[in-house]
Order: structure tokens, then sequence, then C-alpha cells
């Protein structure tokens, strides 16, 4: 890694498919690394289905040694027997990176929106239609995979203000 | 432990107070052997209060050795937001057992009920009323962890159940 080039992951969490995308970010210039999803076999009791998740973000984060990891703010307009299946999922997916010490940051899905597309009312086709554009030759196939790509894009996207307004202020 | 002893870990999630309690159960004899609450700092970030509250299942799993561990269906019929929230702290529940290879029982809320008071519709204070009973002199302080023991007692009812099945089938 070059100075200063910082490795971000995003993550879209899943019982059965949670997407994964690793990106440097390096001053503006943001550069696609890998990405990926980690889905889980339904015939397996849920505590199991846990564990192998939790092996596979632990696996993940030994490869790729992010630096900063981000996850989006799950959709909760769906039924509470739904949200609870999604939270069980998503509470594994965002202990992984705490244990490893990274920084786990969340934000809201208009602002992932906002970030990769420009508005914070874009449809999903389009979030993913602009990963792709955003990280050419990177041949993201999962859809998965692309939303995880989002998060790591806005996640981006905000850190590079926190460290221009850290500049701007710095004695 | 005697022979034939089997140590359960009964565990009611939440993200603020996840309760716990261990069993010994000998054939029909039930023993408290401990119970607690690991609380998790409201001030800290989500992801970290999830490593807290999964360091401190690790530290009680390697403090008491269970054989078995049980966690109730937890209700849903709040809002999608509340399941959610909910939902993170029983995914980190469940996956600690299941990373420590102990296996992990679910039991509807009703199940339970049957289990310690004989009917499905019993309230939450009776429940609780029954597990100071059913395990005099523990002197069981919190709710959440009586809660965690309510589970425990369900499962070494089912547990020995299947035993008895199981003896009755044999060859």
């Amino acid at each position: 890694m070059g100075t200063g080039a910082v490795r971000l992951l995003g993550l879209d969490p899943g019982l059965q498919h949670t997407g994964w995308g690793v990106l440097q970010c390096t001053g503006n210039h943001l550069r696609h690394l890998g990405d990926g999803v980690i889905s889980t076999d339904t015939g397996l009791d849920l505590a199991e289905r846990l564990a192998f998740l939790h092996r596979g973000l632990n696996e993940l984060i030994a490869a790729w040694q992010p630096d900063e990891a981000a996850v989006e703010h799950t959709y909760v307009n769906k039924n509470p027997a739904a949200a609870l299946k999604l939270g069980q999922a998503r509470g594994v997916v965002l202990l992984a990176p705490a244990l490893a010490g990274i920084p786990v940051a969340e934000y809201q899905a208009m602002e992932v929106k906002r970030a990769v597309v420009g508005t914070g009312h874009a449809e999903k086709q389009q979030v993913e239609a602009m990963v792709r554009m955003l990280l050419p030759g990177a041949g993201i196939r999962r859809s998965d995979a692309a939303d995880a790509l989002a998060v790591a894009i806005c996640h981006a996207h905000h850190r590079q203000s926190r460290v221009a307004l850290a500049r701007a202020y710095a004695p």
C-alpha cells in the first residue's frame, strides 16, 4: 500500500448471503481490491449458520487486513420476524471487525444512495449500476457484493470529508 | 460433576442486558450453579457493545464449561426496529456457544412457560416466581437471570424426555 492508502471493508449483512467488498482509498482515488459473498447453508441450525458466517468474516479480515469497516443501517420496513432474523446476522457481521479492533461505521441507506448515485431516493438497480461504473474493470458479479461496495464507497466519501475538515482546522 | 451430570447454560438475549444461568442436571434433579447478567454500556457504539457482550459470553463459557446451551425464541410482537436491535444481540448470543462447539437449543416462549409453570399462557412474573421455587436457595436477584434459568429448566425437561425416549427405543 502506498503512503496514506487505507483499506475499507464494506459489508451487506444477511443470514443467507452476506456481501463484502474491499476498496483501497488513496486521497480521492478508489481502487477495487476484491468482493464476494459469504453464503450459509439453509439446512444448518441458526447458531451453526451464524458460526459459519463469523468464521468467514474472520478469514476475510485476516486475508485483506482492512483498516476500517462500514455497514449499512438495514431497512426495517419488514415484518418484526424478518427484522429479527436479519438482526441476528447483522449482529454477527458488526461483531467480527469490532473484535479485530477495526472501527465500524454505520450509514443510513439514504446516505449510501446519495454518496453513490447523488440522490437519496435512487433505486437499488441504479446504485448497483453506479458501483460498477465507479469501479470499472472490477467485474462485480453479485448484487450483494455490489451493495457492500456501495457502503464502502459511501464510507470513503465521508471519511475523506472528515480528513479534509480535520486538516482545515489543524493548527 | 457426578456420573451423568450435565451442565446447561440458559441465555436470555438483550443488547442492554443479557441474562444467563447455569444448572446442573442429573437425571431428574436440577441444581443451580450460577446466574447473572451481562450489561453493555449504552454510551458505546453498537459494534463495541456487541464485542463486549461476545467477550462476556466467552468468559462465562470458559468459567462454567457448559455441555449444552438453550436460548428462548424471542417475542417479535414489537416494531421492526426493536426486533432488529434485539436480533443483533441475539445473533451474538447464539454465536458464542456455537463457536465453542456447544449445541444450542431454541425454545418458543410458550414451551418455556409450559415447562416451568405448567401452562403456556403464564405471566412473566409467574415464570420468575416458579424459577425461584424450583431452585430454592439460589438467591436469584435479577429478572433477566431468572428468565435465562427458565429456558435452562425448559431445556432440562426436553432433553430428559429425549434421553428417556432414546433409552426406550435402545436395542
